[in-house]
């Protein structure tokens, strides 16, 4: 059984997927979403998302922690709030001794759709589907959290097959 | 007395510096470079620089952190890399409730110099008459640390003395 902790973070709206795959078995154990409020301190936002990862960490001991690669075309200053979010995710995976692994928005819809150009409501379908979700995975930002999870476990179940 | 722990964040070299106002006094306790391997994984150098700030904040107790606001005119790549060493350096600071203060570096050039435009062996010069410093603060990332640390000591001073 290999158990994966995806991550879509963001200051605001850090979303999180667990996936679990055991042989051709996959599942979800948990996902949602971590939301601060923009009046808080950014110090105390960066301390909730934190402290839930770590939480998340503890429960659900995952092999590894999966993350989506900020796409640099946009602007520097969305860039750097979500660098900000993103280093105490991988913070919270580093303390506890977990490997991180980066994937693009283009290899994360390559393994769930098969292209790298599927729209967005089509990888929240795929999402839905194999991980055998009775409903459409929501908010956004869950759906993907577990779309890199995914794209992590597959890889990994392959490098496992192939070694 | 107000300690005040300033830090310049990257994630290859983060400059640190704890000054300390009395009165018209002011002085350096602490200063230095937190410098991590491009071989080590990211998780492992951010971790390492949390720690080390979670370490100087527990040495120190500073009443407040002051660190450079990163200048967007740079690309969105090293942005992001800074925003992601700011982000765990801002979580140690709120894991322990000490508030944080952002500075431009026009602003923190303007307090230390008396001019947002001053050039950087200016601002070194500055740091150390204004510390009484032996010789120059050296490293620049060090320098800059306590450049910012001065910047939030300065204008606490001045708020305590019209409050």
């Amino acid at each position: 059984m290999v158990v994966v902790l995806g991550i879509d973070p963001g200051t605001a709206n850090t979303g999180f997927g667990v996936v679990m795959t055991r042989g051709q078995t996959m599942a979800a154990l948990d996902g949602g979403v971590i939301a601060t409020g923009p009046s808080e301190p950014l110090e105390r936002r960066l301390a909730r998302i934190h402290a839930r990862v770590c939480d998340l960490i503890s429960e659900h001991s995952p092999d590894a922690l999966a993350i989506e690669e900020v796409y640099f075309g946009q602007n520097a200053r969305s860039a750097f709030a979500v660098g900000q979010a993103r280093g105490v995710v991988l913070l919270a995976a580093g303390m506890a001794g977990i490997p991180c692994f980066s994937y693009t928005p283009q290899a994360i819809k390559q393994a769930v759709c098969g292209s790298g150009a599927a729209a967005k409501d089509q990888v929240q379908r795929m999402v839905g589907a194999l991980l055998s979700l009775p409903e459409l995975p929501t908010p956004d930002h869950a759906a993907d959290a577990l779309a890199v999870a995914i794209c992590h476990a597959n890889g990994s179940s392959l490098r496992a097959a192939l070694g």
